[in-house]
């Protein structure tokens, strides 16, 4: 079994750090990346900074086979992200031609002027290849392993499966789940620590839920191997049972 | 004017990485941290493995003011980080005899075990100090300047407003915000960039929102100066009526 790649997700936005704006990105690319075999392993959120951005990425590229970033890649002061990943490559940060071709005509058609802070979005590190942006035409990049996507999330999930194809993944991460109402977590803990003991390579998780009308608790097991996926969950249901409740596949409704 | 506090959120666990668990705890601490002054200036996502927690931890504990973490202290095996933060100060993790007897107390009221599971959510590092759980008593607790919560956000937000009293903030971050239907970006980034030159100790956004109905922009200026901000929100609208527009006040609803 080789090695799955590995991904990082980096959020670039101060109205994320403020709270104005819920993130909505990062569920989206935990599952498709899941699903095309490139874990995602760690996210940041990090503000309009151009040193931090800058350094951030830096280290991350070394660490991560994929970064993926969103955010600031839009016409206004503070989408500063192409500019810092240029600078982070120690490349120029220059116009496109394809872009600008491509935005002068969306604008043209618009009857829109294609002015200097539309041109902005046309201006990326030399030597990147555009990510196609089938929603507002303004395109993302990619240059070595990074990934620049916009941060509106309807077009975030766009480039994204533009670019899906041209990834090479791995295995899918696969996963099942059990549940009980009733379950406690203090009950089940010792029981499902050998579970997980049992299934070194799987990532078993304890997860309470509390609604209005119901509690219990979600077991969930996930990996590559789908075998052996499918025998913890089994385990996962039969220690459900052993405590006297009845396991119900899949995650609480 | 003082520096404000700055604070880092880091967020444990595999189940939000996967995309499994949905985050609901990020926009909450950003928000309630804004108003408190102790602005949010970076987040990390990070796994439940040991070593990627205690460095991170010994990582951001010297660059912030202040580490929220939520996640990752429960009963079950996948429940380490109380150990790691410990391993990360490099103080023992043993049992906290206040915690073992609120939780003695909680689970003979409730005729449950208080089994080996239970105890360790009373395992803490050594010099840590609780923080109260007034929904399900489990308590998170301080070390130095790294403050360990539940990743359930009801108990979450429980016990950040138990600690919030205690913590020294600075100047509340307050913010004006005018939006338009019908603006664009692309026509409002030139002179939206001058009032940002005008105003450099204030966060000037420009967020598009797209909905079924309508489309627009909203303009955003944050600051711990409340006159200031206030001076740039006027700047904004005139700059809308420039556009030929009518701006709103607020965010778009």
């Amino acid at each position: 079994m080789s090695r799955n790649p590995t991904a990082c997700l980096l959020i670039i936005g101060n109205e994320v750090l403020s709270g104005r704006t819920k993130d909505a990105n990062l569920q989206f690319l935990a599952t498709r990346l899941g699903e095309i075999g490139i874990p995602l392993r760690e996210v940041r959120v990090i503000p309009d900074v151009p040193d931090t951005i800058i350094n951030t990425v830096n280290e991350v590229r070394q660490h991560f086979d994929h970064v993926f970033t969103t955010g600031g890649i839009g016409p206004t002061h503070d989408d500063i992200t192409a500019e810092c990943i240029a600078r982070a490559f120690g490349v120029p940060w220059e116009q496109h031609p394809e872009a600008m071709a491509l935005l002068a005509a969306h604008y043209e058609r618009q009857g829109s002027e294609f002015n200097a802070a539309r041109q902005r979005m046309a201006t990326i590190p030399r030597g990147a290849t555009l990510i196609e942006n089938p929603v507002s035409v303004a395109p993302g990049f990619t240059i070595g392993n990074v990934h620049v996507m916009a941060g509106v999330p309807r077009i975030m999930q766009a480039m994204f499966e533009t670019l899906a194809p041209g990834l090479e993944g791995g295995q899918a991460v696969v996963s099942r789940s059990v549940h009980a109402d009733g379950l406690l977590e203090g009950n089940l803990a010792e029981g499902l620590g050998a579970i997980q003991a049992r299934f070194p390579a799987l990532d078993i998780g304890s997860y309470p839920y509390y609604r209005p009308d119901r509690q219990g608790v979600s077991l969930v097991a996930k990996g590559v191997d789908g075998a052996a996926v499918e025998a913890a969950a089994a385990e996962m249901a039969a220690l459900i049972r052993g405590l006297g409740l009845e396991p119900v596949e899949g995650e609480v409704a």
